[in-house]
């Protein structure tokens, strides 16, 4: 069986908007062992939308189409795929009471608009949408394609990423699994941190060569994480699981000081969970960060239970006055020093009134390195109730991965000390 | 004049990696006036190759395509388009010798591999990659379709984007802007911030309705922002411009308090543009957005000359011991409140010394909230040299977009205060 993507939208082609539609669309269905064969990407025109809805349709038994639905865009692809399969639009109450729901518990008004929403294609399976206005539409049609027995399925979802996520999450992937079986398939994916992919591969090259023939190895580089991932198929489910998970613990021996979880771990995640079992509290004192550390740390819901703030030290002067640095520290040593970062962490655990402290202060760039400090040079220091240690670090030349690289060694730093 | 434009890649259908070499491919095309009608992705295989090959001749003029070239990559593709087009591969000096000099400038050896990445299609002009080792290749084909003149134009480069993208803009663009003359097209997008998409759309409705039928409108909704595209298209530049401008100008009148900027403005470095201007300093104090406006701020290269830091004050008692906030302030209307995050606005102005202060206490969710204050009832205050003022704003139910949402708001009311 395959899949095929559509994604409609003017501002995808002219490249106002990256496609990262297809992209998690392909990357869920491959990872519950569907393979999807095309995507093709069209504007918001008719002629276009009904040609790209044949051809899919000719070579593939389920077409999911993205885009081109939601309050201002309704009118050409819902009409559209009225006429394309053979049906009318009409008022639809269920879709109407979701919208006035919806919009109650936000405090708004439902206008004209959101009421031409609820105007659905009379010959279809309406999908709810707990997260926007536009519903899904499941609909199957005969598409004349010889050996192909029973109907193709399309399903129209909004363009809106959390919306079409939510809709494929919580009814399309179930609803297909259900009718498809797909072969067994089994991903587990090992996260490391503090080691860039090609040191990494030639650590394990070994290990990699001799994985069996069942199980495929992908390197998934993000900025200062490498996620491996090992995707194991074959008939029996727990002979597949079975075969991965061996090969995984094979990894832990590898490189037991890189990994620090698997599958949908998050850092900030972790070390939240470490704190709330040792019932310890945190701070962070954050300079070249500017605080996307405390941004990590507060965006996991329930982080107030261990997390109480940070003091983002962005001008010296607010170093000195918010976290007591010594003034003749900052001028002896600079502001990125093992010195300044150890009284960061001093400073903050007193002043927040916290057990454990991060703090950092670095070289983010573009501007600010020297010679003796080359741009992502970056101070981290760690406060715990028994010492404070400080670690320096050498990162690259871009500033937006330097503070996502240096937050994530610290919270690393921070995870590491909590577990020993 | 249509354009087509083929990814090849498996890594791209399961997505591993996000494509952005046809966003970006879209966006120079249409820059330059041509017109984009399909993107179409599909993996290294033979069959599928062919079939889009064939397909989009059919439907388009010009043809490009990434992907499936390159050391490890070139086999099916190469010989896919050699039947294709009916020719065969041959050995190029000129291509072995590039490669040569490329490795000799690296200090690397050529390998075998590199040598067979010499042997072209004989009937193609070969393009010049000076950035890598595989060439790209031009075709040109009669394909039979009622109507064209002309054959059909087929390039394939290869997917590695630094390498298409100096191949597109050196050799690819100039070419078909020589043989095309495409249309004039501008593009003027407008970023509003602070209303929904329907609500916008109702407030603007006569004007769209009105706008001149070689403008097209289109609404690019994103948590917190919905960006307002016009494209306008013609034979005469000036005129063009002339009348996106005047559309723009009539919106400026209709909307005003929720227009922010146009195109790539952020509210970060607006902001940042506007302190510089007046010479003043910034903090913020942040309780929800738990550091996420201290990042956006400190995202922007050269920030340190006016944003000074903030105190993130997540638990109440850091409230009180770094922002001076009285306990019996919190204890009478509670941490999310005018009150309170007046206090913190004044209290971050005097503790940070600087003359500008965000100050914001929220409700994120998705736990926390009553049914008083639901969760995304947020209070943002901002402290100014003069003075004090605060909103109190009700997001929706998703923790994320609820601190996304704050943020770009709070960025946008010190903005306006900025300006005013």
């Amino acid at each position: 069986m395959n899949i095929e993507i559509i994604n409609i939208g003017d501002e995808l082609l002219i490249g106002q908007v990256v496609n990262t539609n297809a992209s998690w669309m392909g990357e869920q269905l491959s990872l519950e062992g569907f393979t999807v064969n095309q995507f093709t990407i069209i504007g918001d025109t008719r002629e276009h939308i009904l040609n790209a809805l044949w051809k899919a349709g000719e070579r593939s038994e389920v077409v999911l189409i993205s885009g081109g639905i939601g309050p201002t865009k309704d009118d050409i692809t819902k009409t559209t795929l009225c006429d394309f399969f053979g049906t009318r639009l009409v008022f639809n109450e269920e879709a109407f009471n979701d919208v006035e729901e919806l919009f109650a518990r936000r405090g708004y008004q439902v206008t004209e608009l959101n009421q031409q929403q609820a105007y659905l294609p009379e010959d279809c399976i309406s999908i709810p949408n707990k997260v926007g206005t536009a519903r899904g539409m499941w609909f199957e049609k005969d598409i004349p394609v010889p050996g192909r027995s029973g109907k193709t399925i399309f399903v129209s979802m909004p363009g809106v990423p959390f919306e079409m996520q939510a809709m494929m999450k919580d009814h399309i992937i179930p609803e297909l699994k259900t009718r498809f079986h797909p072969k067994s398939i089994y991903h587990k994916t090992i996260l490391t941190q503090g080691i860039g992919e090609s040191f990494l591969a030639k650590i394990i090259e070994e290990w990699e060569n001799n994985l069996p023939a069942t199980i495929r190895l992908a390197y998934l580089p993000q900025p200062g994480i490498v996620r491996l991932r090992l995707t194991g198929t074959g008939e029996d489910e727990t002979a597949v699981r079975a075969l991965v998970d061996k090969e995984v613990e094979k990894l832990y021996v590898l490189i037991p000081e890189y990994i620090f979880g698997a599958d949908d771990d998050r850092l900030e995640v972790l070390v939240g969970k470490l704190l709330k079992e040792k019932k310890c509290t945190l701070g962070t004192a954050e300079s070249c960060t500017g605080g996307y550390i405390a941004h990590l740390l507060t965006s996991v819901s329930g982080s107030s239970a261990y997390y109480k703030g940070s003091i983002i030290a962005y001008d010296n002067e607010v170093k000195e006055q918010m976290l007591g640095i010594m003034p003749e520290t900052l001028e002896e040593f600079g502001a990125v020093s093992s010195e300044v970062v150890t009284e960061m962490a001093i400073g903050a655990q007193h002043h927040l009134n916290v057990d454990y402290v991060i703090a950092i202060s670095g070289i983010a760039g573009p501007d600010g390195g020297s010679e003796e400090k080359p741009v992502g040079t970056t101070w981290i220091a760690i406060a715990t109730p028994d010492e404070v240690f400080a670690k320096q670090f050498l990162f690259g030349d871009s500033r937006d991965r330097n503070i996502r690289r240096a937050a994530l060694q610290a919270l690393n730093m921070l995870r590491k000390n909590l577990l020993s």
